[in-house]
């Protein structure tokens, strides 16, 4: 636990799957419907840090959740990243891109177009994509993956 | 192949290193020095296209990029992010940042500081990184990786 590390308290998220090395929560990111984040547990700053069999499983887990996502939201394109510079908490961005989102077709972080709608995530996207993911990971499972 | 892709012609690169299944280039972004791109050589959109042991290889020398661009340009902190957007040809950046880069500590898609500096890459970096992969990750390995 680092303190003020807000991955590390985990308050207010939307949890759709929780395994013991880490969790798939929905982000709140009005205009991007469906993004969801892989938060590694422990406050680790870098994917390199993690030996590789727990980047294999962290890895394997953004690679369902990119599954499943494209699946429920037929995006234009899925985005990926790792950054963190502000908050050096190891954790995965899994944006499914549409062709009317506020920034397509540069990345999340570019200059929003400010005439685009900014759509919140429907009421029950969470619940579809928790009980895909729990179909696909199982429930809470920890290392060895598979 | 694919008629118009940047990454399937691989014009103009700076190749650091060469596999059968994919290549790590040197980006040539001024601000950022050390920013690489890992190539995966097919013309695939998106991650969760690969088979898991394609999937899991491409890791494998991603990891690996940024270990070594961590232990030559001590940044502080890595960015790691798939994104092709507008070129769907399945590529990882690699990007070391520096607190003085020119959109530190936002993401390297946000607005730019113009008052920052945009040093190059230096002349020997290439060759210094292309050393590190070559005996890190052996010449040419293809599938399976290790």
């Amino acid at each position: 636990m680092s303190e003020g590390c807000g991955y590390c308290s985990g308050t207010g998220e939307t949890v759709l799957w929780q395994g013991e090395d880490c969790r798939v929560i929905l982000a709140d990111e009005p205009g991007y419907p469906g993004w969801c984040r892989v938060v590694w547990k422990e406050h680790v700053a870098e994917l390199s840090d993690l030996a590789p069999r727990q980047r294999r499983h962290l890895m394997d887990v953004v690679a369902a959740v990119e599954r499943i996502v494209r699946s429920k939201m037929s995006p234009a394109k899925m985005n990926l990243a790792s950054l963190g510079t502000q908050m050096p908490h190891l954790h995965w961005h899994i944006v499914p891109r549409q062709l009317t989102d506020p920034t397509y077709p540069s990345p999340v972080w570019a200059e929003p177009d400010a005439s685009r709608a900014r759509p919140r995530n429907e009421s029950d996207l969470a619940d579809q994509l928790r009980s895909a993911l729990n179909a696909e990971l199982g429930q809470g499972r920890s290392l060895p993956f598979r």
